[in-house]
């Protein structure tokens, strides 16, 4: 089942089904505790009215407002890139092999599908290729085991990345945030997890990116090193979880321009500018599509 | 006005004034939304019933759920020991000087004055001395002078942290997480600017520590690198802010035992055991005391 949020002009904003190329309206969306509810029923209710294009409806993030939302680092090309790049590390830490490693970042600039992106303060505009985890049940001291039961469903996540603000922050030792604080994008749907590949709470799938439609880096969710079950019982050790949390898997390996221009050559892969379409895709989730808006007067 | 959120037994959770040793209930609490309306008045409201002595009610939080906790570092000595402690570093990079540096971190772990802390999975555990502030309104590209029409005002915030957990994580590039997650302290009340000395988002004033009710390290909010006002500005370019919204200075000076224990040798000042009773006291705010819990199983 892949639901949506979304609205048709002069309508309220609707939960719908996504079936083929048409969205059945199953509930108005008050708040984003509905969505989870039906997602973590796994049934598809009834519809509350026909089935609509999906070329005539807006579609909208998936939640309204993220609880939080926890970003990792689990892809290891990706992680050696990321590290290479941003301190001059060459190797991968141990420690990284045993443990998740995450962030917390910012969940009030959540954008949906086919929205402008505002232009931060930066020159070296960037997209990241992630999936996340969509919490439909809180917990503490969740385990790996037990974590597929909180799982509402998996998005495609964009975590649009300032990397000239970025190289600047992690010198400073707290990890960043000025550099991802000014957006992210969910969508296009929240996809309940027996839409994707694999076990519980180890999907597969691939993913990959477009930028203007031309193929940018792509990978598969089972080169995670920390499946999205590991993740949310680490989040959860002597911690609190809440439904609404999301958790991003981090960057695909060559799902950033970083990487591909480390790899290619900047000439090849140019920083996003103002226009350009970016495009995520994972199978069982299906497109994001974003367009990044003009710079900054 | 010193707002508090409290209960008494079998009573509901009400907002009141402190006022001497006294409590006067203003206003049922539904939600941060009106007591943070409250603080925005600046006009303390009309009682609701007979003043009760501060020892009968339970103090709550002062928020029940900040929007989001954004924490700083603006405190020249800490920032110095910090990053010797953690990184080896020994000078301070320039750019701290320029521009304010933060972290997100769990804003689903708040607990209130008089409250046991869940001891984590850590040998090190530390309290951090802290002011935050707490928005009353949201926004973006706030201007410094814009900025202290944001503020609700002013509490104390113990950010506690597991040392060893920080250090290993330090390492791995993307700032605190883990030693961070399990708890923080609010409270006492939320002071109205009016409580503090100094001038708009630029407030001035004694924090001090207390372990065991020995006095332990403490520092003038005068010492701040960056002012609160520069905070929100800071926090807001390119981004969104709302109201409920938590800004911690960072940690004071001396505000720290891996500060202290640096200072003057860790058998002088040992990490946190269970029991131990922290208390934080800033002028104008009060004191906000939590005791630490039993060590996990």
């Amino acid at each position: 089942m892949r639901l949506v949020r979304f609205t048709t002009s002069g309508g309220p904003t609707s939960i719908g089904v996504l079936e083929g190329e048409k969205v059945v309206p199953v509930a108005l969306a008050d708040g984003d505790a509905r969505l989870l509810e039906i997602a973590m029923s796994r049934q598809r209710p009834d519809g509350i009215g026909p089935a609509i294009p999906v070329d005539d409806v807006t579609l909208l993030s998936p939640l309204a407002q993220p609880a939080s939302i926890r970003d990792f680092i689990t892809f290891e090309d990706h992680y050696a890139n990321f590290l290479r790049g941003q301190t001059g590390a060459v190797d991968i830490p141990a420690e990284w092999y045993r443990t998740p490693v995450f962030y917390f970042t910012n969940p009030a600039v959540v954008h949906g599908p086919d929205t402008e992106i505002p232009h931060p303060v930066t020159d070296c505009l960037d997209y990241e290729l992630e999936v996340a985890v969509v919490l439909g049940r809180g917990g503490s001291d969740v385990t790996v085991e037990e974590a597929p039961d909180l799982i509402a469903g998996y998005t495609l996540f964009n975590d649009f990345s300032a990397r000239d603000v970025q190289k600047v922050e992690m010198a400073l030792g707290l990890g960043p945030s000025k550099c991802k604080d000014f957006a992210h994008a969910l969508g296009p749907c929240l996809a309940t997890p027996d839409e994707l590949g694999g076990a519980p709470g180890t999907p597969r799938g691939q993913v990959r990116a477009r930028v203007n439609g031309r193929e940018y880096g792509g990978d598969d969710l089972g080169h995670m090193q920390h499946s999205f079950a590991r993740l949310i019982s680490h989040a959860s050790t002597a911690s609190r979880l809440r439904p609404g949390d999301v958790l991003g898997s981090g960057t695909a390996a060559t799902g950033c321009i970083m990487e591909l221009a480390g790899l290619h050559g900047g000439a090849a892969y140019p920083w996003l500018e103002p226009g350009d379409v970016v495009e995520l895709e994972a199978e069982g989730i299906g497109v994001l599509r974003n367009t990044i808006g003009p710079r900054r007067g």
